[in-house]
């Protein structure tokens, strides 16, 4: 199988297993808080649809895992609807956080319902991943769901961990590259190092096995993010569908840009100067671009792209599987433009 | 031994082990994150101390709970400390929720941190919870971990619910006594419910013990609500450490306030036309008696009170700790003046 029939066939999967979950934690006396959550995962209120849920990358990733490490897909269903509640619940506290008003082209939770409902919702979601990861696990060994239950409260810390310094950042006028990497490790690669080391761990894999897939996760995380930088400034607005001035005139500190913040003084003085306005977008680019900031973002995400495949190779043991694995991680890692 | 003799032995004990699972779980590195949930449990920060460490009812539930079910109460410790966990993550996130300016005296964590910051290290003290209790109860069986895990889950769900009720309600002009019990079960019993279940679990007690404990607990969640509200009109100010008026003038729909709303015309009237002012407080409060709601939530108090002693008496084994867990119960129900 290829990965394009994967997906056909573990996406509807794990859609359903996802409204189980939210049906069944949620009683029908409190319809409105369920829907809440049925609105953010995009199956319910205006808007609602495929374009509206997200790729559910995660739970692919799960489910992946678990035959590149020899195992059924099937078993790892209830972690993978676990990362994927996890993402989800950091998405609607995200959204309070940076004060963002859509996701995914609709109004965010709280726009909708409010901040209360909306960290109420979100404090729900966190709990029912964890409740469907026990709870499902219970019909497995004991010991393996505790194992489970471990690695993905140990993605919520460091998850947490990451937060805290994207918004400590926010507020600092600099950082440095060194300061990047463990606000980037947090915030996106612990998950994703949890969902591949979950779908090992269901397929029965060693522990240096799993350790493998971690690193794989891992590294895919932060190539993501450095890759996610690059696009928002030199991606195509076409395929990435956000403009390439917004990163800069949100002030985000960006890989290229705390590069630049670091070694080229002229960029330097006139990011902290404050705001940067439309107009002057086309000339800090190029001014990125003469710092070695491109260069220096696409080498960083090239060398974690090749260990992250190095450690897939390494970590896999069914061919279908890592196959399907590498052409998600091209997928994922390969959008240049 | 005796509830104080208990009680000095007990809570250091719980502290020190709150404290391990704290600094444990929140690395060096984000040294100011730690400082939000050190600051909340009052071990940190200005105005720290005994006085804003709150009074830790839940961990002493838990314990005696354990006692009174014939185990020691080390071994229930992690319980403890989870369930503490818990409603002080929740206390966080309502803190934003109700726009809580102070808590035992001291600014909010959001009012110190911003309310992104408070959201996320309410978050980190959510996943602590779980984390502790799982990493903990390694030491035993797996199962009983499990087990413990899903109950403390499904408190959250039913905390989450009751929270979603109450902002609900807070929206609404009226609402009825039968809309009163599932908010209160949710936001109070439930937790309480869980604690001592968790104590007779982990002294591993039968399932239709745990069950006489854990209707102990709910009712007495129920019962310790009732009290309150009534403590909010009646009780005395030098001894509940608020002014008679202040739940009044908040609009909080308390259990008389929602008797006289659906049984006292006049009442009601003047309650739908808007806020009470404070020189209007001693004819509400007057009009209140009138209407029999101070009769009805003392009667239902102590029915509820009774209830609560029944079943504690149905579960409990070990007479110390039923002596205890009784003792405890008239502090906390006793409390009319």
């Amino acid at each position: 199988m290829n990965l394009d029939q994967y997906i056909r066939l573990m996406l509807p999967a794990v859609e359903e297993e996802l409204k189980r979950v939210v049906k069944d934690g949620v009683s029908d006396e409190v319809i409105g808080l369920r829907l809440m959550l049925s609105y953010h995962m995009g199956w319910e209120g205006e808007g609602a649809g495929l374009e509206a849920q997200g790729k559910r990358i995660r739970p692919l990733l799960v489910l992946l895992s678990a035959v590149a490490a020899g195992g059924g897909w099937e078993q790892a269903l209830p972690a993978a609807v676990s990362v994927e509640l996890v993402h989800n619940f950091s998405l609607i506290h995200d959204d309070i956080q940076d004060c963002s008003e859509t996701r995914r082209g609709r109004p965010t939770v709280w726009v909708r319902w409010g901040v209360a409902q909306a960290i109420n919702s979100g404090d729900l979601m966190f709990t029912l991943a964890f409740y469907s990861l026990n709870k499902l696990f219970l019909s497995g060994s004991p010991a393996a769901a505790l194992e489970a239950s471990r690695i993905l409260q140990e993605a919520c810390i460091d998850l947490t961990r990451g937060q805290y310094l994207d918004l400590l950042y926010a507020e600092r006028k600099e950082i440095g590259v060194s300061d990047y990497w463990p606000m980037v490790g947090g915030k996106t690669a612990a998950l994703l190092s949890a969902a591949v080391g979950l779908g090992a761990l269901s397929a029965g894999a060693s522990m240096e096995r799993r350790q493998s897939f971690r690193k794989y996760g891992y590294t895919l995380g932060l190539a993501f993010q450095a890759w996610d930088d690059w696009l928002g400034l030199w991606g195509d607005p076409l395929i990435t569908g956000k403009s390439n001035a917004s990163d800069l005139i949100a002030g985000k500190k960006t890989l290229p840009v705390i590069y630049a913040l670091n070694s080229d003084a002229v960029f330097r003085e006139r990011w902290l100067k404050g705001p940067i306005h439309s107009e002057e977008v086309p000339t800090i680019s190029e001014m990125l671009i003469k710092s070695g900031a491109k260069e220096y973002t696409e080498k960083e995400a090239t060398r974690l792209t090749d260990e992250a495949l190095v450690a897939l190779e390494q970590a896999a043991q069914n061919e279908d599987g890592l196959q399907a694995l590498r052409e998600l991680t091209h997928r994922l890692l390969g959008r240049k433009n």
